[in-house]
């Protein structure tokens, strides 16, 4: 009989949505040692894998799955993470952004704190270009939104060429070629070993000076003073960081204050349980049946 | 042989991309009493209209053409304004405000001021309820974006009910009942004697307290007072304005500073010359082979 162990902080809320949805056979257990799946956060996962004897698969709740990537840590299950939940929360966020710089929307506030009828005119997304740093399933979502207002999307993968709506791909060593047709560069690369600051100052330079960069992935793609050094400079013109380096970030962070940079601390995708288990009751029907799990993590690529 | 009359501060521009699309036999003048056909901003051809003694057709440049409406004035012409063309610009302004409170992007900025860590949690539009006071083309365009990010969309129309999008229609007297179902409400009535208040303190009663309120229509529809007690009250949680009853907004009205009231100082749609020349070269078509134009205003209605 499957048992699953759930490590969250929202173990009550897991437990009594997949009480509700009766998946055949399943009990839900609080003892590791009993356990062969687990559900939770990938760091309290880390922690208790020595003491989890019988596992066999691991469901994340996020997408990122980078502290069950260290090496020195076992490899002996199948991890799945969170995918396809966080398109539609991502795709609300990047486009608020940009919306925001397109419409003035804070240039109007201020205009309004001094009661100037300010009609500088607006700008537009459509007929403007995105360039997204990976196209998976996020990437794939904000591509479709993308259309939806009009917009071209230019791609930048490491090989896939699967989604529909990106109209032009790019692949190494082309992503200098990539960056200076773009209006908007979005990244959605998970951390590994390959995404280290590919976003970096060479990149800064290539992209046009009224180009936003916003980056809702893992901050180690950035160079982060490349990416001080861009907005002093004028390089680009603003950026938005949900994710940085270090998080929270540090009280000196350059970040906290550099011109036309907007911090979400880490909101855009929040994992709701209601969608989490969604998820792992699609899972655990393919985990009874013996066929193969949605969106497992390859160890070796780190995603 | 038809002859063409421009009154727009961008006459040149108009001018350059009507000559280069070739319409067949059309000459463009600049005397008021030899044309058939006026293409320009209503308030220009208000003024023009006792000196236009050959008219035909006026096309618009505006999707506004209340100043045209007296009754004063001749109507013994056919009146076609700018539609269509302001949808997906009314998108891009509607949803950039919506996700600018559901993402709380103005409180993140603040809470960046401070260097506070802020993880408070954004909101969704997913499954959340539009309601459009109003759906023509513009509500129409509003209604596909509302799909696109998921949401439900609710509308209010004297009859009409044509457009697929819209999941529930409400008509007179039911708009209270049309009201309290709502997150967001968005007007986009054009003015005629029928919309002056139509937003007023029943309905604002009627909205639930986290909905936002938002007028890209014209500002005859709101009784300005009573959205300005609605928000001091806590009737509604915000408001975005983009029309007003008197534009530019007198110095000492209580919306320059009234909480949680964004105004953008009817910026949302600019009409870009290359759109509104489509119309008049799709329009002239029809015109000269006798055909029924696209768009006529209709005196009576108003719009």
């Amino acid at each position: 009989m499957p048992r699953l162990l759930i490590l969250s902080s929202n173990s009550d809320k897991y437990a009594q949505l997949i009480e509700s949805a009766q998946l055949p056979d399943l009990e839900i257990t609080t003892e590791p040692e009993d356990c062969d799946i687990v559900l939770g956060e990938p760091r309290s996962i880390r922690d208790m894998l020595p003491r989890l004897s019988n596992l066999k698969w691991v469901q994340a709740i996020y997408a990122g799955v980078e502290r069950l990537m260290d090496p020195a840590l076992r490899r002996d299950y199948i991890l799945t993470n969170a995918r396809g939940v966080f398109g539609e929360l991502m795709s609300e966020y990047v486009f608020g952004y940009l919306l925001l710089h397109e419409k003035k929307i804070l240039e109007r506030q201020r205009a309004q704190q001094s009661k100037q009828w300010d009609r500088t005119e607006s700008g537009i997304l459509r007929g403007r270009t995105m360039g997204l740093l990976g196209v998976g399933s996020i990437g794939s979502h904000l591509a479709g939104t993308a259309k939806h207002f009009g917009m071209s999307v230019h791609g930048f993968t490491r090989q896939s060429e699967a989604c529909a709506d990106v109209d032009v791909y790019y692949h190494e060593p082309h992503i200098l070629e990539f960056a200076k047709r773009l209006d908007y560069l979005v990244s959605v690369l998970p951390r590994t070993a390959d995404t280290n600051r590919i976003v970096n100052a060479s990149l800064f330079d290539a992209l046009p000076s009224h180009a936003i960069f916003i980056n809702v992935g893992r901050g180690n793609a950035v160079d982060e003073s490349a990416l001080v050094t861009a907005l002093n400079e004028g390089k680009i013109a603003a950026a938005v960081l949900d994710v940085t380096e270090k998080e929270p970030l540090p009280g000196d962070h350059p970040f906290w204050t550099a011109p036309n940079l907007l911090l979400s601390f880490h909101t855009s995708a929040i994992s709701y349980p209601e969608n989490i288990t969604e998820l792992l009751v699609e899972n655990y029907q393919r985990y009874i049946e013996g066929k193969p799990l949605k969106y497992q993590v390859d160890f070796e690529r780190g995603y």
